[in-house]
């Protein structure tokens, strides 16, 4: 199986305009298939920008949206496949046809503060959309951080989301996710080979983006591409340090602070000879672990 | 709540000899008492050595053997208290009073390879004496490594093992146990402050050393001192690196490659407020995490 070249988009574009986000994602999105890539990540929410504020219920909006249907389109004409991060607006909350993902009944569904504003919960998601522009995967953010993401956002339910791209199994995880080692062991234990990661990682935590995020990929044996925000935006400083972190514990390719595109290679055959060399997974004894569910 | 000083003990002491290796340990551990200590950790099979082959079952003794009451004259001479890593060889299989343990019926025991060697089965394991000689808790490890130790030793069947210590509660895990987080993260959530892990860390994993362990006592909120061997045994080449780290990720003091005695503070204080920094443990949604066990 080749090595999928996977590119990241480390910026915060222009929080507020999804025009021009989508704007710099065709940009990069062309830049990135010029280098070979096969798949482009962006940051966590990076359609709209991410300290939006009161603005998250208005630019929110579903899976299959107009924000959606955009980067479907230029992915299709750079035949590259991308993750974007996103405010999604659950579809049809009234008709309750999400209910097996969460179990609540539509009563129980909360009014937005903004009286004139659509109606429906809102999650922090990043989207797999395919190089030929069809959706192939959406990850809801399942711990969110802080307050200002636990008063717009309800937490997903569903641990584990992937997709096949080029033979490589894709998952997905959002910032905060991947602090937790048992989201990341959930996603080894799924098959995961790629774990992309949509981020807005801000000081002073920076010991997440240089060493836990390659402890992580080594512990769980994978790669993980983790994709940040930079600089100010409202209250916040982020910190970028974007990387692609393999199954070996080395970074593959790591930005600086600022705007930048970066690439680097998913090799499946280091991939096989790392989990050969480093046997976590068949290590593990899962009856002494009850202690952690 | 005072800082509890700690001591590491980076040695590989004299492989084959237990005699010289309490010399050592009585040596190390009037030094550490005199630099303020209150705990000296010393590696993974100290008593002993680690790659002494057909002399484990030789070597091995009962929790309560010659060598656990040598090391306690030592601790309650000088004042400290002592970890120290040792083959065990179970007290008394033949009565299966450790039956609870494992599970494993008497009749089950396997015969030792030498006929004239002791029956019982053996344990890769760690032990905690007290400032005063008393023996405080005794762990098994779970999670064995590689060829030598597999065909040695039986894995211990106890994940989580603690005693308090100046009001500071210490836990024990013995070297590969801590590179699953899953070993740690049941210690934290049992309440562990300070995890020590005896270790016999090779070429070529120093990236655990230097990367995994300080990320084990960020994610985890707790500090881990990490105390390996050094320099050419057998087939291994130990490298030393010995730490402290803290639950900031910060590591606190760091052993070079060869022989030296190194102290650190744990700090209550800190530790109370890093856990309110770094919420990890209220975070967490056990409810997702049904597929690690």
């Amino acid at each position: 199986m080749p090595p999928l070249r996977t590119a990241l988009l480390q910026s915060s574009g222009r929080p507020g305009s999804v025009a021009e986000n989508l704007k710099i994602l065709d940009e990069a999105a062309g830049r990135a298939a010029g280098a070979g890539a096969g798949l482009l990540v962006c940051p966590e929410m990076f359609l709209t920008g991410y300290a939006i504020g009161d603005d998250v219920p208005l630019l929110a909006e579903a899976a299959d949206g107009p924000g959606a249907r955009s980067v479907a389109e230029i992915a299709a004409r750079h035949g590259i496949a991308v993750v974007y991060g996103y405010p999604e607006r659950e579809s049809h909350p009234e008709r309750g046809d999400e209910r097996s993902e969460t179990g609540v009944r539509p009563a129980e569904v909360p009014q937005l503060p903004l009286g004139g504003a659509p109606r429906g919960r809102i999650f922090n998601s990043a989207q797999l959309i395919g190089p030929d522009g069809e959706r192939l995967a959406n990850y809801r953010k399942t711990h969110l951080f802080g307050c200002f993401e636990q008063q717009w956002f309800t937490p997903g339910e569903q641990p584990v989301v992937q997709a096949e791209l080029g033979g490589i199994r894709i998952g997905m995880l959002i910032c905060y996710d991947v602090e937790f080692p048992e989201n990341v062991r959930a996603h080894a234990l799924a098959g995961t080979d790629l774990l992309v990661v949509p981020t807005a990682q801000m000081h002073p935590f920076q010991f997440v983006a240089e060493s836990l995020v390659p402890v992580r990929a080594f512990e769980s044996q994978m790669y993980i591409a983790y994709v940040n925000r930079t600089g100010p935006e409202g209250e916040f400083e982020f910190v970028g340090l974007s990387c692609l972190a393999g199954p070996d514990g080395a970074t593959r390719t790591r930005a600086g602070r600022g705007e930048e595109l970066i690439v680097g290679e998913v090799d499946p055959a280091l991939l096989s000879a790392s989990r050969e060399a480093n046997p976590y997974l068949r290590g593990r004894r899962p009856g002494l672990y009850a202690s952690l569910v």
